[in-house]
């Protein structure tokens, strides 16, 4: 028998993250950074205005007031984006916006809400757009305000440097991180992609959800909650029909799907029953004279779960974890191995669900057999530090599931746990 | 000027859920349900054996031991998904497989553990697959356990009723309530789908990442930050180049872009300069006798993000947020105001980011100005329970942002906050 931490540690232990490619920005959102990325060019790559306002030399308007305006010849916009600029000269300014280059000659901003606008008249609270009133970027100024050399001016590099460090190899790319690679003109990035995880169900029991049921039929839900669980994981995740309980069919449907996976997930027949046909199917598919190569099938002490099968498949040796099929079984195993198998191929250093301890909220003792990790449906509160369980122990409780949000989790040497005592929670999504 | 409260609240009233559609329970992942789910038929829909085993009549095994085993004739094999069965008379046991429904006149099952699984020997750990051993379903099986009416059967309805409510209107469907729905045998479900939404920058001096940068501009990063982030809120994100600083050119991109729009977010162009095109182009599109229409433009108490756009547009009343263009202004007004507006519109109940409390880790005071909720760039501890100031205040700093995960935010009525002080704090993701 083996434990959990020893299936996952094997699992773990044989699977490689994915190479990685070169991806555009938005391709690469979620994905783990396998560069460290430089700063090819200063941010903000030239000295510009943090306001709109007017770009002025200091000695020009030391000692304005509103009773005493210093008066500047306006040479002109300067529009965010505007190339070669004119030189403000001594009694000039030029009106200026947020962003644009400081021009030469100017060693400071006064923001607008500082001036008349050009108008003459008394301080005003914007410029007049330049579609509607062009005239506005020539004539007079009043300024009704000194300013410091460099006011406004947002320097050269002070966000960041050429040469500077923006990013750390093993960054996860999310929204900011996307902001700050464009920011710096990276179109593309070095990454490792997002595992593509193929889930497919066996049982010949399976029916999909909308058709008929026939008699001894039941839905498949399996290969739809693990399809999404994948996806939730981070994978771009493919769903294959239930396949029947037939070694044959079973074998060329993997053979088929092999050239798109980089994880296979299997449910169902991996037990001890006659139509396991999981387990006939690739017990033997393993090449003796390669270590690591085959499907090896054990039994787990844990509850549900205990049946699972992992290895390698095909000539990639693409990763293979068989999990039982029972929708409670399948869905727990998926989450205490298959998760951390995908984050693992995305290269991710924190693989496995955030845990935590919270006292039990039980009305009578739970009770657990000796020898096996159970793991229990609970509604976790975080506020108070409880776990509540939802539904029974039976691994069949889809229902329950649906209402969880955690998984308690009741170690293998205790066998009943009293209301109140501080038990280990798995925290799912 | 309008307080950060306000803005949201305005947002958010305005808003209204979309209409809910039929989707395949696929494309229903992360979705909100509009309806209740009842259950239309018990799970499981039969009784069924939750073990690999023998099913039997408990008579024929009572007293039943390894040295006076109970032995019983083998009249076939109950796979899963089998459909009418035959009788299993007294003397008689029937090989089944888990998940295999109970066959008429059998009471029990005995796991194959507990019998000699027709081999004639000592007790087994598992039976012999079909397909290699069909001749072990016939013959004399040994039982050497006795078992109580009803052991190891899955009673039909054990784990919902026929009319039982599965889940409720206003759930979101992770991969459990996805599975559920599979397993009640429902292939589409009626929920809100995802919103599409429109996110474009603006700005002469923007030029997209990878191409080379002339004198004077800067590589747009907004609209990368901000389709990534609206991605991760949920919505179906559509990222528009950057539209530069004409009127025209940009209202006519966004009629373009209302036919897919669930929602259009734009940056830069809001402020108080000569070519604030955004609005300019969006000030006078509303229909003066329809009220609530057209685009808003506000000055807000915050900081950074003073400058805010919001109202509706077009023939659909299309919802837009103009924000202003600075890439930490324009992020940070996403975090308040649009991802509330997105989640508003996917029909979830908690729309905002959770907020914390924390104790300010910093070496001197902060400072703020009066009037204005600051909200500052963090690095959060859970564990600790502290809060730890990224980079500076200045709104352009965009490389402090991709290191933070958290905002802290200094209140309208304070100007400084003392290290060790206990301040709220918006956790980012």
């Amino acid at each position: 028998m083996w434990s959990v931490d020893d299936h996952l540690e094997d699992i773990l232990g044989a699977i490689r993250p994915l190479d990685p490619i070169d991806l555009q920005l938005p391709d690469a959102q979620g994905c783990v950074l396998v560069e460290d990325v430089t700063v090819p060019v200063a941010l903000p790559p030239f000295d510009n205005s943090s306001m709109d306002g007017y770009a002025v030399r200091v000695a020009d308007v030391a000692g304005a007031s509103e009773d005493y305006p210093a008066v500047l010849r306006v040479i002109g916009d300067v529009a965010a984006g505007s190339g070669e600029q004119r030189l403000v000269g001594p009694g000039e300014a030029a009106r200026i916006m947020t962003g644009a280059p400081l021009p030469p000659g100017a060693e400071a901003v006064v923001p607008v809400e500082w001036t008349d606008g050009g108008t003459g008249g008394g301080a005003v609270t914007s410029m007049r757009p330049a579609g509607s009133a062009p005239e506005a970027a020539g004539g007079e100024v009043r300024i009704h305000r000194p300013v410091e050399p460099r006011a406004h001016v947002r320097e050269r590099g002070s966000d960041v440097q050429a040469g500077d460090l923006a990013l750390v190899e093993g960054t996860v790319l999310g929204p900011p991180q996307i902001g700050l690679l464009a920011a710096i003109g990276r179109g593309t990035v070095r990454v490792r992609p997002r595992p593509r995880v193929v889930v497919l169900s066996t049982g010949s029991e399976l029916v999909q959800p909308g058709e008929e049921l026939g008699e001894g039929q039941i839905y498949d839900s399996n290969s739809f909650a693990l399809t999404a669980a994948a996806r939730d994981a981070g994978a771009i995740a493919y769903r294959v029909g239930a396949v029947t309980d037939d070694a044959d069919e079973l074998r060329a449907t993997i053979d088929d799907q092999l050239i798109r996976a980089d994880l296979l997930v299997t449910t169902g027949g991996v037990s001890v029953g006659a139509y396991d046909v999981v387990k006939e199917a690739l017990a033997s598919v393993g090449d003796e004279d390669e270590p690591g190569s085959g499907i090896d099938f054990r039994t787990l002490a844990m509850q549900p779960g205990k049946p699972q099968g992992f290895g390698s498949i095909g000539p990639d040796h693409t990763p293979l974890l068989a999990l039982p099929g029972n929708p409670v079984s399948s869905y727990v195993s998926f989450e205490l191995f298959v998760r951390p198998a995908i984050r693992a191929l995305m290269g991710l250093k924190d693989v496995r669900r955030p845990h935590v301890r919270a006292e039990l909220r039980t009305d009578k003792a739970l009770t657990s057999p000796a020898g096996r990790r159970q793991f229990l449906r609970g509604a976790y509160d975080a506020e108070e530090g409880t776990v509540t369980p939802v539904g029974g122990s039976g691994s069949h409780l889809i229902a329950a599931l649906a209402q969880a949000d955690a998984l308690i989790v009741i170690p293998e040497d205790v066998t009943s746990v009293e209301p109140g005592t501080e038990t280990e929670v798995v925290l799912l999504g």
